[in-house]
């Protein structure tokens, strides 16, 4: 029995940042999401790999908890992309992609995967999203989706319709005012609540989260780190650590979203510590408990 | 007897945003700054007006308390600027600029402000900064700079000079990237740390701002405001209020200046909301408490 189910790209990436760099690592948003709710709940993992796939990439997963009864082993490669960050360290350069035994792969849920509570539809083409939501056996106490700029210039109407079923749809600043129309990051928020969403969260990188309810807004700032070593998969942390914790709980308000968020941020800004995955290999449970009381302190006022 | 010297200017703004426009309208940066800290205590201005000022705005800011001994009416026309903002509410393009009366300006101090206890040094060449700082009969429990970035390219050391002067130089983000050459903000915040002043404090617009000592930082967010109407003196009104609310205290420590970062920011947002000083007029120091209290809901977890 798995507490939460994670949909996202396993991948190797090649990595090029301004303080290191990285060959064939691993990565993939799934990956990132899974290994981030690890430290608070049983994630399972929906994805493919290929026979290229390194053995100890394996045996690091299973060591994390994670449920890997969803992670086909098809023949070819493995999910790859290389990128490279400048000096604006926020913003990747994709030098190559190449889908590999993710092309043509259709989402297939295992049975103990169905009964789930929890759902994290990471990055992916919003028709799959959907075809995963739609073969859970009942609808999960959350489901949680992200999405990005590709989809919402190719497939506006698929994205819409998926920010509509998920409870809650995780945008980025700039994906929020390109889907609305609009420089207000605020009427953005007031617009995903419109859709029928209870929550807006909207993710705002090294500036931190916004979380809109009826009731209010909650701002939720970023670690403030020295050095970004390497953005990759930071956003991916925060949903996994955020749906990790919430799993936990088995129950959502907003209190408990709010804890999520600052428990995202934390996981998220240790992922950025180190090059590809290298910081939450070593990264333990008493170190995020430590950040995220330091996260008190810094918003006491 | 003030309890605050501010020393900026007093301007006449023409400006265009999104969402209206203002002809000759108060403006300048001792002005915001003056407002803003009246709402906390009583500031004195050093600065010029030709005779152009129009009786109504004197009568304005002599009802919000400000003591004018410091304002000079010279023979001319008073300081103009006109400026745009496009659909980046952020940016502001000046179209026109004419000096008028501050061209050969030389700030004197009044008798009556050389003891005061708290002294906000506004936008201003570093060189008149220095010269009001000097004339100031004991060190002030409390000096803070605003520096921007037509000072720091042109007259970098004298900037530089400023920073290790003044207990507190307010920056924002691209102008602290600029003087220290870094993309970190928390290692610019350090080095300010480094020139000898206890605490840095880099404004990030409509991201908040954030504090930094020896001890940790503070993160404090902006409020979500729906639509920026008009930013044209937020960044004056945030030091103006800050140091208003600390100059109403009489002493400076960490748990103040948090709480003064907020009053800055709530009064800053205020201002935000309409045209020139529209709002600013009509505030009141009940609405100011309240927001601050939502600023309490609004970090909670």
């Amino acid at each position: 029995m798995v507490d939460l189910v994670v949909f996202g790209s396993v991948a190797l990436d090649s990595i090029k940042t301004p303080f290191g760099s990285a060959e064939k690592t691993l990565g993939g948003s799934g990956t990132y999401a899974s290994v981030a709710a690890s430290f608070f709940a049983k994630p399972g993992i929906v994805s493919a790999v290929g026979s290229d796939f390194p053995t100890e990439e394996m045996d690091f997963l299973k060591k994390k908890g994670i449920d890997l009864a969803g992670l086909e082993l098809l023949p070819g490669k493995t999910f790859y992309w290389k990128g490279e960050y400048g000096m604006d360290i926020n913003v990747a350069k994709t030098l190559d992609v190449q889908f590999n035994v993710l092309k043509d792969f259709k989402p297939r849920l295992p049975e103990a995967y169905r009964k789930a509570g929890f759902l994290l539809l990471a990055n992916n083409d919003p028709e799959d999203q959907l075809s995963v939501l739609g073969q859970m056996e009942k609808r999960p106490t959350l489901v949680i989706a992200d999405t990005m700029n590709y989809y919402i210039e190719h497939k506006r109407d698929k994205v819409l319709e998926v920010v509509k079923k998920a409870d809650i749809c995780l945008m980025n600043d700039g994906e929020a005012r390109m889907l609305f129309n609009t420089p207000s990051l605020v009427k953005a928020a007031k617009e995903i609540l419109k859709l029928d969403s209870k929550l807006a969260i909207i993710k705002k990188g090294e500036h931190g989260a916004l979380l809109t309810t009826e009731q209010g807004s909650f701002v939720a700032p970023a670690y403030p780190l020295e050095d970004v070593v390497d953005p990759t998969g930071c956003g991916d942390c925060f949903a996994g650590a955020l749906m990790g914790f919430l799993a936990s709980q088995g129950k959502v308000n907003e209190d408990l979203m709010r804890k999520a968020i600052i428990y995202g941020s934390t996981v998220a800004s240790f992922n950025a510590e180190g090059m590809g995955m290298e910081r939450l290999k070593t990264l333990t449970k008493k170190e995020i408990n430590e950040r995220f009381n330091e996260f008190k302190d810094m918003v006491r006022f």
